[in-house]
């Protein structure tokens, strides 16, 4: 994936356009596109870096975003089938920048991509705080 | 299906709860059960009754909701799998009624059930309007 | 307003189709009609109740949605102003059905309206709880 | 407004955030800002440029984004109302570059800034068409 870095693992994961994605001009509603990055990242959390999002919340942690970029190249249409593949780019102790691809499963072209920049909260507090070295190893692949 | 006539057949589709599903209880905003049962009822249109909402469309066609309700009985929570049961109750010439029942798989219990009233509209006018023999056969299985 | 009883006062809140809330169809989503109605309920709560949703949640409780109906009239359109009138029809110590009417500002006519059944919750287990006196009383008004 | 381009008025539109905006971690979920900022520059199409959505879509025209920047600094919570206040940053004959900023009212403080890029598409088509200069010059303010 152009702009990952080769340090760090990308994971893929396959969802299917919703029928209430779909906006006025009969394609997929750009924020959507937000959510289905989150959606397989959470998935990735739980099938590839051993660490669901459930577990980080119990644990008292989260994962909020503070910045996003997206490209929208070809809109997604109802029905359609697309996988997101999203990998670390750069992480330190506060956060990391995750770069993803949105690829059209009926033509296998690019529909969109760009990046989001995580930061780790405490989820009591609300506040960022630094990645413990245990959770930071989940990443490290 | 409790509810459901035994003239018609009854379809399943599973589904997956997605983290912007999730509202500040935590759990699946009540919103979104409706949603989901437009997801499947889409995917068994295609699947099932070999019409999809997309030819719906193309024909000048569509499906619009005149009336629904819905009992919420135990929460869908963040990562939840589930299937949404549907079947027709009741047709005639202007649209139908179909029972729906949404089970949490990961211990096979009730979380939401319901109806919805379904009617035909020409999707220039949006009036509804009379459906067409070749369309009735669909749904007469 | 009617079915609702006159024990109880309703309450209006005015507001405005935002673009997200569009569907395919070029109207109003249906499911987000329900959301119009919960945020009327919020406010009334804050205006006309005296006690805040952020107020009940600071305090350990919420209200949960254990069942809804809604009629579908006539469909909200991009950038409309519509009012959602609410009012309890029946109230107990567990909680209450709550009636309402959206009706579209630019002609006056009902969009859509039906009734939602709310429970207290303690929002730590999730359980239906007795609603409190003093709580209730901000209701029986 | 930092980085909005002298040439061109900036507007503000004010919004309150719904309850269904809220997500897990009990503020605003990251893509409403996305379609909060869509609100506000509908409106003002509407109020400050002369020229509503709805007319340019009678017209045959829709705006789409190519692409989308967020900076989130300060979480809007329930209930919260605020300002988006946008403007052109660049304009040609293809589209142009919206800055915005979202203000929350109860602090005066920023909540999240960017742009957008938007081009003009023949909504019939989907593809991208030249801003016919009588529309062109609802923004040359």
């Amino acid at each position: 994936m152009p702009g990952t870095n080769p340090l760090y693992k990308a994971f893929e994961t396959e969802l299917r356009v919703r029928p209430d994605d779909i906006d006025m001009f009969q394609h997929v509603h750009n924020s959507k596109y937000f959510d289905y990055v989150l959606a397989a990242r959470y998935d990735q959390m739980e099938l590839n870096y051993g660490m669901s999002m459930e577990r980080f919340m119990e644990n008292g942690y989260g994962w909020v975003v503070k910045a996003v970029h997206i490209n929208f190249k070809r809109a997604l249409m109802l029905g359609d089938y697309f996988t997101v593949k999203t990998g670390i780019n750069e992480i330190d102790d506060r956060g990391c920048r995750v770069k993803f691809i949105i690829t059209n499963k009926s033509n296998n072209k690019v529909s969109a991509d760009g990046w989001f920049d995580f930061v780790m909260i405490d989820i009591n507090t609300g506040k960022s705080v630094l990645i413990p070295d245990d959770i930071m190893e989940h990443y490290m692949i």
